[in-house]
């Protein structure tokens, strides 16, 4: 975050009127906190922003002060765009195509390494855990108290990006920051309990399936789930991602992946590994990205030749990763 | 935390030479991070501590600094005993009746509201959220160093029975002492990795059959889980109060219960509400206990019965409780 940034930031946040803030489509806990989180800021600031989204807020996050002033279509004209959240412009879905924004300045506010820093200003940090993290050090900046509904917001995100700081990013100032939002009144028991617990029924009955179809072999664990299946239990597509987190925790495992059949016959794959496995490696193969311990990727269809196509391509690299080096589980501490 | 029981707790422990250090059976990671966490203490200050456990320490503390040293057969002479996690004598199990303490004084540390102040002296803190958290606070008055090895011990309890800082009873103050820990050298990603994540393939097969089962009427998700369905799964019977706490996160729920059946016919029952709701009462009436959000009992089978009968009372109980008071769903921040 470059202080030229940050300044122009300031004076752009300060010199508008009417702003329009925009969290990317599909949003989540940190999309939905940065969003409400500066809408709190700027009518601390007397302007009239509006605050947009394409896709509906999930639900889990109605505890949030502003849920209900979230819109898919803004009218009027507005003399600044803010993005939030959002390593593209594309994120913002046809909100950012919006024509009442013409001409307005844009202010990028995001903490994705990929951010393609495409504002007038880019308030970009990508050590922080989430985008309100840097939302938090902007409004210390601009001098705007934290009263209890911005630190919500804010902490929201913290918690959720970090899923209840769990990540290995969570360092001892990520939860200093933590502190001063509880003591600005962020209820973080509430927030854990709704950002991060709270799951639509289907999402349950669909691990309650997955589970079931648990298959393991030598340090993998596996589920595979059939079109079939997920319409049975009405699933909507949500909550696949902490299935994988919660294979990942099965003891003596290395690598867990979920193959979910789409619609259109291709196979999504998600892979976790434990620190000392990478699975960035497999899913850039088959044209996927990610991290080295999260990644993900969509391959042709049908579900069991996928499968057998993936599970064997990942035995021989697991093999290769366990000749190269010697294996680190991540299980000792350090001391001294 | 009285000062004289302070004063006493610190006389007690820098006199001894080869004090026994003892947690309770079932040991979760309360009992084994305290346990580690003061015989990392000990040794600093020169002393032989011996550290002990009837119960077999659970697999995924193995990271853990010390765990390879806990024995459940101490043996020889002891010149003090020092009670961890234990709300009565009996906690300790066989090892609170070993022959080689018999006219040791006994230093009770613990954090439990049930607590019996049975040692010479009670270090106990019943605000705090773990025994590690009153560990921190003795050590402080100690005035030992904090290293990499006793940070992470006394952060695996406050992890652990915050269940990831979850808990309604996590202050400002409480996430303070982990960035003290942190700093020191406590690794926050692996303890909760490990100490809250990692979970035998068991108990995710078990939750598989659970969330195949649930069932849901008016507020209310339950789910029975009959010893033939344990069984075929190898379920070792444990992981249940995590099952309960997933099925309280369905969307829309006001109270969960899980009706685990037992080899005697027995079914154990396990509460779980959202705040504005209690369940402590249904428990008590039926001769169990808990608190106001977590509670259970154990009633006679078999288990169909036992669960018409506990669910007819819980629908009674619910109905009295939303016509008495205006349901607080707890989902409304402070704010200002």
């Amino acid at each position: 975050m470059r202080s030229k940034d940050l300044d122009r930031s300031r004076e752009l946040l300060l010199n508008c009127s009417r702003p329009l803030l925009v969290t990317h489509v599909a949003p989540d806990g940190d999309a939905v906190g940065s969003l409400l989180g500066l809408g709190w800021v700027l009518w601390a600031l007397d302007k009239e922003p509006v605050l947009a989204c394409q896709d509906p807020l999930p639900r889990r996050f109605d505890f949030l002060p502003g849920f209900d002033e979230v819109t898919d279509r803004p009218s009027g004209h507005f003399d600044l765009l803010v993005s939030l959240d959002c390593s593209d412009p594309g994120r913002m879905g046809q909100i950012g195509a919006y024509p009442g924004v013409r001409g307005a300045p844009l202010l990028n506010i995001d903490h994705h390494l990929t951010n393609l820093e495409f504002g007038v200003a880019n308030l970009v940090d990508v050590g922080a855990v989430s985008t309100t993290q840097v939302l938090y050090r902007f409004i210390r900046a601009l001098g705007v108290p934290l009263d209890g509904r911005i630190a919500t917001c804010l902490l929201t995100g913290l918690v959720t990006d970090t899923r209840g700081f769990r990540t290995s990013n969570v360092t001892a100032d990520v939860l200093r920051v933590a502190v001063e939002l509880m003591e600005a009144g962020a209820p973080l028991a509430v927030i854990t309990r709704n950002g991060l617990d709270r799951r639509p029924l289907g999402a349950l009955r669909l691990w309650g399936a997955a589970f079931s179809r648990m298959e393991v072999d030598d340090g993998v664990v596996w589920v595979g789930l059939p079109l079939a299946v997920q319409q049975a239990i009405g699933h909507d597509g949500c909550g696949d991602a902490g299935l994988a987190n919660m294979l990942i925790g099965v003891e003596g495992m290395h690598v867990a992946v979920v193959f979910t059949e789409q619609e259109d016959g291709q196979v999504e794959v998600g892979f976790r590994a434990v620190p000392g496995f990478d699975v960035a490696g497999i899913a850039l193969a088959l044209g996927g990205g990610g991290h080295t311990l999260a990644s993900g990727c969509l391959v042709p269809g049908p579900l069991e030749e996928a499968q057998q196509r993936v599970l064997t391509m990942l035995r021989e690299d697991l093999a290769r990763q366990r000749g190269q080096a010697p294996v680190d589980d991540g299980r000792h501490p350090q001391s001294g």
